[in-house]
């Protein structure tokens, strides 16, 4: 694993970018090239921080763009889903998440917490409150020793975004590293890590397609951190291996089982 | 929630003790029975402690004894599956999951790190190491303060088990109650809990078909302690719902994506 | 440990409503006499909640009211300080400390944070941000599960409160069940459990001297549940004890350590 | 932070070493010695991994060796101590404990997990079983992915060491890197994180004096690896701060305060 560049896929479903103008006009390109760009000039700050290789893939594309081979290949997979989080098929769930157990980073993005590859690597079902309502929010850094928020102030804020309030129906996490407050009276732990087998996972919160969050500086700061801290330390497939012991066993006692338990049994009940 | 009795399903997929006769003459009515037989028999130790009211279901019957009407009934679900993991289907799994998510407790047992709703809750593959040779296994209690460690000395002994060893595939656990030490040079987290959802879960390591090891008196503590901390708490349904703001907000500023991104993205790369 | 009522001691520093009229006009006979009020009518919710005996202790009295026959009778101890902690003797700090690391539970309010004993049982020196502006708190239940959250919705208000905010210099919480809302801009982990040693610890954050916070029907239930909650499972008290081995020990090999080092050393370096 | 170098200090109490024969022969110039140099000479694998200044200091100097400006100038702190603890003055050790608080690693050895420094950081007594009896230890690697582990393979084993085990007293970690396998059958956590304030904290248990240990490979690389990963991400004070509201509040409502609470009190007692 003495690895020379990190291997990024930005993946989107990108279907809100071509219905409609105005979100359109926000992404161009799409939610996945915005991203790309923002990684692409986000210097990073970390010592030994490792340059990136970025592609991208979308939900129209044959397997997704998530084939075996460019998975194999992928040390961070990005994912921003929203309204097509059914159209995305169970073997290229699969597949992303077997990758994440042996060791590839995923970092889940703001209404991805509804994705299928999040719910199946936590085992809850993800939901939360939410609201439409262009209202502020701040995000509070709780951890500001965490790698990925190395860079930022003690909070930082966004004009206009879409609410997600708790309950958060996630596992505890490793790490709470942000938790938001919003405009209109709710709370939300935004910025979250879990280990699965050996990979890491980080949810962060904003990024709603109708505001330009993804242009935001202190946003672009938390994904470029975000991605080395996911990197890949090891790649490792888990087999259950039979395996032989170490030490000398003890001749066997006559085993219980192999006489009988129905006398035992007697005893016990 | 408050009730007055705890109902317990205990599930096994009863096919071994069918088809071995060694096993057989361990278990003659199978592993549930001997289970049920430990829950009815072992006495509560904590002040508070609920009566049981214990049923039990099989992977053949319809729906594996687990259909919507029962499980809607059901408290606490212990799980004990080896050879047949394959065969349960998804629709119960989710089924199940839903219910620990509401708020059910789930205890799996021994080969059930490989069940399929295990796995679904963890979100990991729980693949481990794994040899039968009829060795000593000693569990140490690493914390006398959990409720599932009540009644317990610092460690207790079974003379010949089927050994797991590290590492263990499984998220990090919410508290880890057992390790094991074991005669061939390994040791294996032995007693585990998360919490999903408004469930809480629990895994035991000891119980291999071959051996009685549901008939120690230290096990069965360990059952009957671990019902009742798995009970439920509440009972919710999560709904992901559109929430109103509970603070006026201050007058909308023109968004952002209101008036059009392309000048301010210019500025941005 | 079958224990038939839990013992329970309110202290406070009880100088505050003392000294300023507008405090002991909301409190005329101590926080500790609000509290223990409260505890006392707030029926239990839990199954197998126990009885209370509830007293209480003030920093004026002898060793602060905790002496060592009182603290090795009591099971939980409630803690409210705020301007005269370093007028707590090391000595009491360290009884407490020692009662909690066998078993005994600790609840600390409010300003308690900066209490002696609780930054000496967390290890950290427990800063945050604070402005007394009778501003609005919303205290939102993020483990709806948790038995100190039984019976309260999904959220509560104070209408007015002192502000605590992020980052609190706490170490990770075990379980985060409160996370507020203020009306000024802030977030704060309002409810957080530690273990320590054989002991639970729970940290709740309303109760400025200033507001009739211990009047409010929410935080006198979070309270009476926490009592129940933190409750001890064991008395135990750790040693250290040499302890010889429970296996045969294979013969000893000449150990490198007993021919001298020195020539492989050389090999080394 | 933007570091190009990580400054280390080797702390030992370097009693034992001077004082018996059999023990100066292992580590002729201290175990601060011997880690130092297994530091210069173990090459660093992750990428980004800084070049160490390495440095010791030892019980005998003067404040131990551990100056204000000293530590104010260190990033990692490694730990041995073992008959001598209470000779550490208290005022050194507030001193270390405060550097960690902002940010300095630490990494306590063995029998430091009796050190004032790490029961004052942790909050617990840190006991434990143990046994001097020359036997093995097989320390397996829970966590393959974690930093710490980089290189090792699935266990590493050290045919003669001194048995330490559970109940280690500690604060659940932050993550498990090690657990170890003793001939005697006992289990310890053997390589455990916390965080603390902005500092990063690992135990590791293998180091007795007795054994040459510091000259095992598969130490000398943990410690490397450690040393690394403890390394400061920020360097920060917390100050408690008054902090003025970031929203305009609303209207103070006449407080319940103001008015007095006496016939209020009346209706609820």
């Amino acid at each position: 694993m003495s690895k020379t560049k990190i291997s990024v896929i930005v993946w989107n479903e990108f279907q809100h970018e071509r219905e409609n103008d105005a979100i359109r006009a926000i992404y161009p390109d799409g939610i996945h090239h915005a991203i790309a760009s923002a990684l692409r000039e986000t210097p990073a700050l970390q010592p030994g921080a490792l340059p990136l290789e970025i592609g991208t893939a979308t939900l129209d594309q044959s397997e997704h763009g998530l084939s075996e081979a460019r998975l194999a290949d992928c040390d961070v997979l990005l994912w921003w889903g929203h309204k097509a989080h059914d159209q995305v098929s169970d073997a290229v769930v699969e597949r992303v998440q077997r990758r994440v157990l042996e060791g590839m980073g995923l970092i889940v993005l703001h209404s991805g917490h509804f994705a299928k590859i999040f719910r199946r690597l936590l085992g809850t079902n993800c939901s939360l409150k939410w609201r439409e309502a262009d209202e502020k929010e701040r995000v509070w850094v709780v951890e500001p020793s965490h790698p990925i928020a190395a860079g930022l102030g003690e909070y930082f804020e966004l004009p206009n975004e879409e609410m997600y309030g708790e309950r958060f129906d996630i596992p505890q996490p490793h790490s709470t590293v942000f938790i938001s407050w919003f405009e209109g009276g709710e709370v939300f732990r935004s910025g979250c890590t879990w280990e699965r087998g050996h990979g890491r996972i980080f949810y962060f919160r904003p990024g709603h397609e109708a505001y330009p969050t993804y242009y935001d500086a202190n946003v672009q700061r938390v994904l470029a951190n975000a991605v080395q801290w996911a990197a890949p330390r090891v790649n490792i497939v888990d087999r259950c291996p039979m395996s032989p012991p170490l030490e000398k066993l003890s001749p066997k006692q006559v085993s219980f089982s192999k006489v009988g338990i129905q006398q035992n049994k007697g005893d016990i009940e």
